[in-house]
């Protein structure tokens, strides 16, 4: 390791000491898993954004006997300061910030190297690669693990599709990640990237949220938190009705867009802000994704439509002048602007998605010889179990059932 | 008719013309109805709060051709007029505000007389009463609809233990009716009873909220709306983190006690403010029910430790004068506390949960001969259907999917 | 006292005694009053909404030693109940609900005949008579009290053109008047009376709040709170700014009138709503006034416009249908909604504008013979202390500077 | 000018220009300035945050014909690459990011050298500085304008004691000052620099926010909409209770040390958190100051009491261990931490308060040999034509009174 090396390795180990001290379930199960080896002797081959709070679950995962090749999720998300302290750990890293698509998916392929016994994703591509690229490694596989919505949606694609090869937990959609990774851990990151990127006042701004899911739920609630009046427009009447009787605003996009001050997307979907829409917007207008995938927003539509660009009008900033001299400020290039801009989850929630994915990983690691190929939820003790942890941890106690209440609930025979 | 029953029966008229102007989606479904008739001669028994909004509920299947028998679900939420009035409209109504337990369950035993084919249930005791007391009428009975959570606990208990003799939809599961009747309608209607019958200002106050499932939840926005600080107490843990992240205090019931100056049951189970709880009460403190049974707060156990009772202090308010002379004031006599001190809920959510009884009913005319007995979700295209009418009702126009987006959903090959 | 009105005193008696439990501010005022008899043989002629609260506060003159003749300040809202219970504690009350406009100022005449030494109003009418209409009685008057917003509008106007013979103490203007009556009371109260006169679902629903004082923040907080969309209009360019910081969507009437659902008026003028705002409404619209006066949603043009009328399709609800069919609903007739269709502001409020009255009065006892006529604060001692007694009341510590804090706020020497 | 001074200033304007376009409000008071030269040939001493935003201020005074020398107002909020920048815009800059006591006086000394005809202060220290060190140059001052609450106290007790020798106008005290820079400003910001600082997660935590005046409520506002549980501890009761009866719980400081996940100073007062305070506190404590002077917490006490202190764990956080091993973590060093750690107010709200600022200096500049010494009100007029030129800037509209409104807002004998 050379000089400069090190100094990073230096700084990647203050941010993840940084970030231990927000996880302790995680560092409970890192210590579980350190006396009962769960993983002893298996490969894993990771695909999840680089950054501290990785380091903590692969910290865990070590603990509990894996052997760990690590790739980024996403081109932009990596610390490389957190990367270079990984290294320092025995964790194959294959990982560096801003790097180009080729070597984005050079870097998963390298991590598959590992011909793994599991895997860890994070948006599909790495289990995608599998099924695609390096069909010779499929066999090996015992199962996986997601971590987004955006991969579950494709996983369950291929599984009705007969060509998921393998067992898949969707640690996406246990309660404790959904509740609260998605809706908290998006909510509270997306503002912070949009205020670091641009500074801007948020209370008095009008604000459309594309997408009322988990995570459209929560950057509403933040943005709403912020004082800004919110917009919020969804495909799935039930979730539009939902936002609506929340006191919020629902319009189809094309009249949001003459509306809107700040535009957020969050739907998993591509083209949500598309030409047209980019053709009624206000001077000023600041556009952000906080989607998995840079599709949301249409930049190619944009940088179409655009007579003049400057890139770096502010950190993460680039300004679009549009015919007439109107102007367009996207953000982080439309990719996602709470790993960007600014540092993606706190620790805290991570702490709960990354101990969910702990146990999963640890129960895969047990079952996956009974599993069929498939998507599988995460076993509800496992979501519970990481809550009770959680609330422990933050010294809040609660009440528990009385026999006669455990009675109650059990019989059906009792009524008015 | 006696005179007096007319001017009841006109009354009535009134109320029930006033809730369908809030009931678009119900008025909809009704016409449909008339048109296709998929009741035509079928025999329903229903236990349901007998309301206005109830009786448009029972317009609906009337006009899709089913004949009707009506016993209350609650023996204080009926009322009188709409139940004078729905005689009006030939519906065999079996209800009266106020009758005793005895003469209740009577009620419900005459609607069974009418040999149903199909029955409506809201807290199961019809279905309960079917499976312990009139076994002769089960062959008969093709399918149930149950409306509460209450209920659909004690189903899915009774169909664990192979009890349950036909298919009953869970309506109370759908989305529409958690989401929205739940959440919002006990939130408005519970804080509406409160003060209604205490005119207490609510600003300021320490509100303990027991129970943070869909209605506590919706309760406890409402509390906090009106300025009031929220103390949530739960015994599952994964509630109770998310009541922790949305900025409520989470404690056990024995210390929420002593901090409270409202306390609010909504829980589904019984003996949740006991003995042990009312003795660390302040004085003044004020106790309301909005769970579906009576059973929440220990009411006898209050009458135990009391050392003076002064009946209706204020409207639905009852004084129980503890040693030492603290005042705890319960209202309702610990029953729902927004069927019995207010109005139940607005007419506009439940246009939601009975529009999607009423296609669920026909779902089940439909499709009885072939549903084995057990618990069935609502089809989530009831569900939808039902948010696509409210929307539309409400003037509100959403996004659709492009055909792009259709298939970026479907694909699992588009990745990074 | 015949049976009737003894019955009547009876139920008058049981809502004081509700009111004087949330009241222990103005309770320690009246018990330091008998201590003190600051108004020994002083007259009080009192304009007053005469309510269980407005009773207690006569309790605590009557302790002080005031001899006291009381008018209702608004046709609609007295509690007879009360009225009755007033007249067995020796108060000379001249009130009754539903009274047309000749007997409401025959009654302020009746009131005015004890020859003042003091006055209190709640929208200048008392005043306003005395200087039109009862001028020998004016070189009596000592001082007086207002209470609303709108009286001391009509006051400053008054003290500016030299027309005001008295000093009068502005009791609405004091912080604990202003921040938590107008706010909280009002606010409460307000929602509250919508509630009991439709029902209707306030989750969702459009709501526009004409005036963003302390009376218009409060109602739009708790409409907010219901999970309403709030619009808020104004003619102050400052308020309007704060709304839209506030999150709310600021529009001007005309376009506010085609979005909205439910319109509130709070904003101490006329013709808030006019024919021109109300040929825009949607069908179904709600109108409600929670301004002092009968003037601010214009109910004559609303009649011209409406081609049938139906009184009281619901409690306190008039529909009035357009051409076209859209249907109008007025509340209260344009009255004060708080009041009429609820029971106004609830006792705790009171507490605090009451006893910030009474001590006023005291105040100006002492000092009426030093004071020039004009519009006086409320000294702000008084207003500390208030805060000061009903925080005790509530059982909230608060911290006191230390010696060296005292010294630091007194210093501008100490810098950076 | 060196290469790496143009690098700085070129950094510097693309900083300026981004303020610039939040700031319509100062713009259009700069293009009026421009054309009427109500400053020519007028010196100012300026001692100001050095920021983006007192950069635009700088050049609308320009603009105005003034000759200006500026010097920071707090030690470590100057923004360098602005300093430069405005180096290049003929503004005499004395200012340097991080500089210790002596050189911040130094550089006041210098800003004052330039013998001014006007000042502007924030927070009193140049104002401080002419009174004691320089009395020679007092008879040359005309009048001077006052940014802060904390200044403004200082100057009202130089004004009790006589000892203020020209006209200060309240800047801070205006409308869209304390509304709206204080509130929303001072909100947004302060969260942002903790979230920048620690990446932690809001929502959940339990927040102590020491003081509720406009500043305070702005900072417990958005802690709660980031989902937050808030504390509020205040010294003065009227405001305790305002907080109460928003929902807040009130606590002295004493009992809120040991419950505080996250504590936030906004006083004006020095030592709010002391030693017997940090002695209760929980592991992991983090603690900012938003207030203008870093003495609201004893950061004297706290190393007093650490065994061990660790500098920068995270970008402006100290660790500093105490007795048991109890981790506190320090942000900012106690001073401003939404200046330190982040960017300051949103240039949307300096837009206000500068605005106002620039036209109190030139309505200053005419009046100034009419106003004895003493503190001032911003004319009311200033104050609603700024927000005027906001909404009109944000496109919004508002209502206008009618005349016959006009008329019943004056007169008085319009009654019920």
């Amino acid at each position: 390791m050379e000089a400069d090396d090190a100094q990073l390795a230096e700084a990647g180990e203050r941010r993840i000491e940084w970030a231990m001290r927000a996880m302790p379930v995680l560092r409970a199960v890192g210590e579980r898993f350190a006396a009962t080896r769960p993983l002893e002797g298996l490969r894993i081959a990771a695909c999840l954004h680089v950054t501290a709070e990785t380091a903590v679950l692969m910290g865990a995962l070590r603990a509990g006997g894996a052997e760990i090749a690590l790739a980024a999720s996403n081109p932009l998300s990596t610390q490389d300061d957190v990367a270079a302290a990984l290294r320092g750990y025995e964790v194959d890293v294959r990982a560096r910030a801003g790097v180009d698509r080729d070597t984005y998916y050079r870097h998963i392929n390298e991590a598959l190297d590992i011909a793994p016994d599991l895997v860890l994703d994070d948006g599909c591509d790495l289990v995608n690669t599998l099924h695609t690229e390096r069909l010779d490694l499929l066999d090996g596989v015992g199962g996986g693990c997601e971590e987004t919505t955006t991969g579950i949606i494709r996983l369950r694609q291929m599984a009705a599709e007969q060509a998921l090869r393998f067992p898949v937990v969707a640690v996406n959609d246990t309660r404790t990640k959904r509740m609260f990774d998605n809706r908290y851990g998006t909510g509270q990151s997306t503002l912070d990237g949009i205020m670091r990127a641009t500074n801007m006042l948020i209370a008095g701004r009008t604000v459309v949220v594309a997408g009322f899911g988990f995570c459209g739920r929560g950057v509403a609630e933040r943005a709403r938190g912020q004082g800004a009046r919110v917009i919020v427009t969804e495909i799935d009447p039930v979730k539009a009705l939902d936002a609506s009787l929340q006191g919020y605003e629902v319009l189809p996009m094309e009249l949001a867009a003459r509306a809107g001050d700040l535009f957020i997307t969050v739907t998993g979907n591509r083209d949500v802000i598309r030409a047209e829409h980019l053709a009624e917007m206000r001077d000023g207008a600041v556009l952000a994704n906080a989607g998995h995938f840079d599709v949301e927003i249409d930049v190619r539509a944009l940088e179409g439509l655009a007579e003049d660009v400057t890139r770096g009008v502010r950190p993460h900033t680039d300004e679009y002048v549009l015919p007439g001299g109107r102007r367009l400020l996207l953000l982080a290039e439309g990719r996602l602007v709470n790993l960007t801009a600014a540092e993606g989850h706190p620790a805290a929630v991570m702490d709960m998605s990354f101990s969910a994915q702990a146990l999963a990983v640890a129960w895969l690691a047990a079952e996956r010889a009974r599993l069929a190929p498939g998507v599988y939820d995460v076993p509800a003790d496992i979501d519970a179990e990481v809550a009770r942890l959680k609330l422990a941890a933050a010294g809040i106690a609660i009440d528990a059932l009385t026999p006669a209440q455990t009675d109650y609930l059990r019989s059906w025979r009792l009524g008015s």
